[in-house]
């Protein structure tokens, strides 16, 4: 750590954030306006008579090289306050329970606020599953180095470390962090020299082909697209402005990004092997399957959640039963088997007329 | 039958099932939410002066080989109960009446409890028309066989047996029967087999060209493409949900198929000849007409036969009267007397361009 | 007139009829549901520098021989009752100062019932103008050749005769004429024979080009396509229904038949030189200059002159001044003098995206 | 000025107007009714890893030789009353801060009634921005000669003369002036003689590329498109209507025009060098981003800025801040230093498809 981490006023600052993110999420609506995740564009071809058995649907996978119960990644959120924890809590626990993939979230306040730190380590309670570090890639150009990557992987006994790119999100807030100068080397340095894996993400505004190439170019391990039609961080800035500017800024930008589904294919286009997770907008089962057939290995929800876990844990054990019974159904009426099955199989179609409901 | 057939608590539980389904039918909103049946992409074109005197117009057709009044099948719907024993009777009058095909509910129910044929024989009321028995094609995998089905069209004196397909139905509901594996064999015995044509359909979630050729392939004699656009069987079991996940389960494949008007276009593009019904979703004569127009032989309504048969015979006569008066009007609107000249005087035009009233 | 002439009571039907339109057409909305006349998607390319004085700007024109101070056409309507007389009265006294063409309503009931004659007799009023005698065609099979032809043409001193093709009016309401049989012939013994042109129109369901050059072969004069996107009369007869069949009827066929801006256009590409009128769903001067761009010679409308008829002479007038200039704020807009330049300047551009307000 | 200048009369005449305008402006719904300026359209590839500094963004151009802090034009507007005189005095005060160009309304009345000229002049306040003078082009043909626009630049200063196109405007409202008969020779006189340069603009109905063409021929030094899709002439026109007809050809004209973003890219197609303007109903600095993208030099807003300075002029000074704040956020989310870069980069992209929350 450089002497450019902020002083401890800051960090209130950070805490009071992280609440704000959370009570926001929760209580506004954040939903992009009028783009979606663009899952809608497309539609499944039913098959009525599948030849299996429901039960010998298998949605099994590996990512990482860990096993997963599912396709499923419960997206980087939160830590750092009390509400956090809990979150986290929940969130680990039915995790383990299912072998799902999860993230926490941006764990820079653990850095500064050693104590914070329990608020993410949920590895206690889930020592089988895949588990994601996470840092504002931004924040390599605020004091943080691999000394601080190792740091947060080994606050979490991750698996790996997530960073995010948000630079949208650092416009919108009011003293963002803005420079992203010569990041790209930075990134490469972390890629080659931690011991763990680097996967990037956004966090709501996508990943073009064109910069999935140069992420896979310095060595990243995996992409989550984080694609537009879920949440809108433009939208949550807006909500917690404290000026109009910030808040008009945050609207105008609601609907700024690639939508999650275009960056899917066309990463996919240019590259076919790259690890790939879907998240942005996904709410269902079935945006999971349409994730996985246009070429995601791993399909992540936030939002959703969050939800769950604010509720209770049977909530979010609930949330998970219902996607792989969603996903399953996929599988069973377009009469595919696995995973793998589906994404070769070509019964996701692309249908571009307007529904006529809408004359 | 075998030891498979689950006994009387499983008996009950299907009698309740069948109650709710017209209960729900009729009191809730089960229609497709977005999707449709395709039939509004299709717009006639209308002749100013057609060179025919209304009452010149012949609306009669033959279907497996029966005289019929008009193109319309009263698609099958129910039994097993008091209130189906009711509709069945005021559909079947009114089909003999007009000549009409009609099929009844799955007979299942009246395998386990044979006091329960009753409820479905309604031949003695029809003595002419064309009439289905019913069965899920799953149930070949549940201990029905040659004999059950055999006992089935005995039963109704059936022209022919009916055999749904289901698999969504099936994976929304609690304790569906999901194992589909093997039934196009069992079918293809049963096309050999039975002394009356196999006719294939499914329940609102429609049947692709490819399953169509396959069906064919094994010796099916009529499809009944049964397309999204109507009454939602996801919806349905959504409706009738004991629990959060079946609920939701139902909400998110509520408009899950293949549109009507496709599948007409899809299947008779691969087979031309093939003896085949549209349904799901036909609410009017109008689309039977385009039904007709763009290739279907018969054209099926259920739930708004259930409406008016819950309220009257008079009801049902009434619907009958406008099918028919509408039918009528499109044929002397195109200027053509019978359906086949329809079929073959390239009247209905898609249209893809959105009406501009969605502007 | 032969015996089939209805009797008196029928006539006495006939007579609440014209009242009934009347009544329906002011009260209730019997606008087209969701089919619109087609103008909306076609555009004026605006030049903000016209090399013109607006004052230099002529909107006369010629038609079947006759000058005509706007190419206005107030549209075929009513007569047979006191508030036809009324309705007439200062259409014609209107029509007269403008020079305007103008039609009057069916005058079958005036052969029944002839004290009615004065009702449609507007000649004395508009000594100068374009003026029409209406029949249905139909009635060319129902008890009306040559000599009530005459009849009709002496009675209003008419340019011309209008016969009018309603195949779906008379299908939607009960007890229409539906024999349409050998109605061509007919159509053309009248063109060769009556003094005056012939024209043909419909009443809001279009006429196709096949259709229109099949009247033209047989000597048809003029024709007036009056398609669909204005007043519906499947809506007018199922508002005025006596049964649930009747209603039913109309409202399914609500939206039948070809958009006025598609016959004009495609009645253009196979007719160049046909005098042609468009009327149908038109309101106002922008839709009269997109009709003319388009290739018509005349622009009708009915209901909007009905409306303010109804209301009072000066009404009548403000509309036609209205009218007359929005057409010239088009003419002067897109700098065009004439109807013949805006004709062939081809200002007129169809825009087939939805406008993204729909989004 | 000869004697066709307008009598005391009518200038007051002009003056109720002038006051008429900002009062409709602020308070009707003047805004084209479907019709957009076509920027939502087109979207930004977002770039979640741009290799820049926020901090490094330079908005600063130049346009017509003049230095300006951003590519930023408050459209031509007032003048005339005292509102207008504090509306002038605020936008110039802003303007000056941040070096943005400026026009003032038309300055026909201050020629007749020069006492009102010091409402317009705000030179003194802004002595560093690019001003422009303003006079409507159909003024050449009512008395206006180079003499009469020499007046106008030196009563404000300014470095260059607007021109505006407005027929639509000159035909909706009663008495306008509507011969633009020879306009173009006058236009070419003026260009050549007048020692400033000459703008042409429209009022918000747009320029053609052929239009353009022919002004750039006859020496017009910049063109402002003023397109269609903000704020309504025929709308605000018919507000203010005196009677029934010109409110009805005010809301018949609500929509005509050529959209903004159309006029822009056609412009551009045939004249790659033309000092460019967007103006019409761009609304934020995404808009901005866009027009500028598409290849405009500056971008205008009007309405935007009257709603601002009619509040205060820190609300002005607010309006400033977020445009420049969300410009900068477009060119810092798509990896851009400078508008040049911007223009150059590809990042806009035209999305035909309709969103699908459309459906
Ligand atoms: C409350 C909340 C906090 C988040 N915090 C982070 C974070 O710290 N790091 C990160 O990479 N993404 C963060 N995200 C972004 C999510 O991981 C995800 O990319 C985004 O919300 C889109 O997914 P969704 O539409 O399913 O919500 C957060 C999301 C939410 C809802
Ligand atoms: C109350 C009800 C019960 C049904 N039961 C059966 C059934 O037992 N067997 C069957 O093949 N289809 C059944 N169906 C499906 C219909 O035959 C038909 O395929 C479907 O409802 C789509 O038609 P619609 O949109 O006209 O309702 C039933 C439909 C309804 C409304
Ligand atoms: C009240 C009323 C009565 C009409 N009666 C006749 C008629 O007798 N003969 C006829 O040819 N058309 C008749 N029409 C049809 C009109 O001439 C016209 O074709 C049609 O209404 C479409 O024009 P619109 O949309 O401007 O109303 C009538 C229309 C109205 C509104
Ligand atoms: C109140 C008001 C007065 C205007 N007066 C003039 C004027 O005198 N001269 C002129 O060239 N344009 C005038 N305009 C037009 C604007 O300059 C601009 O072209 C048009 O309003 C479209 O921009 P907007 O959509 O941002 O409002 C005026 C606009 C407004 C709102």
């Amino acid at each position: 750590m450089t002497n450019t981490i902020p002083p401890v006023d800051a960090a209130t600052e950070i805490e009071n954030r992280k609440a704000d993110h959370l009570r926001v999420c929760l209580e506004e609506d954040v939903q992009f306006r009028d783009v979606t995740s663009g899952f809608e564009y497309y539609r499944f071809t039913h098959c009525c008579l599948p030849e299996l058995d429901r039960s010998d649907i298998n949605i099994q996978t590996t990512f990482l090289g860990k096993n997963l119960g599912a396709p499923l990644l419960i997206s980087s959120m939160t830590g750092g306050t009390e509400l956090a924890r809990l979150v986290n809590t929940r969130l680990a626990t039915v995790a383990q329970h299912y072998r799902l993939a999860m993230g926490i979230g941006s764990q820079r306040i653990a850095l500064e606020m050693p104590h914070l730190a329990s608020t993410f380590a949920v590895r206690h309670l889930a020592p089988d599953i895949l588990l994601f570090a996470n840092l504002g890639a931004v924040q390599l150009n605020y004091g943080c180095g691999l000394v601080e990557c190792l740091q947060l992987v080994d606050m979490l006994a991750a698996d790996a470390l997530i960073l995010h790119l948000n630079p949208l999100q650092e416009c919108v807030q009011s003293h963002g962090d803005t420079n992203f100068r010569g990041l790209l080397p930075k990134i490469a340095e972390l890629c080659e020299k931690l011991p763990v894996p680097v996967v990037v993400k956004e966090v709501g505004n996508g990943i073009s082909a064109a910069m999935a190439q140069k992420l896979i170019d310095v060595g990243v391990t995996a992409i989550d697209v984080a694609g537009a039609g879920g949440t809108s961080w433009a939208k949550v800035e807006s909500e917690r402005a404290k000026d109009n500017k910030q808040r008009r800024l945050g609207q105008t930008f609601a609907d700024w990004g690639l939508p999650t589904a275009e960056c899917i294919t066309e990463i996919r286009a240019v590259a076919p092997t790259i690890p790939l997770i879907a998240s942005g907008g996904l709410r269902n089962g079935l945006d999971v399957a349409k994730a996985i057939a246009l070429g995601a290995d791993l399909a992540g929800l936030a939002r959703p959640f969050l939800e769950a876990a604010v509720n209770s844990e049977t909530a979010v054990d609930e949330l998970v039963e219902v996607l792989i019974a969603e996903l399953e159904t996929v599988l069973f009426c377009t009469d595919n088997v696995t995973l793998q099955e589906l994404k070769n199989s070509g019964v996701l179609q692309r249908h571009v007329t307007v529904p006529a409901a809408a004359s």
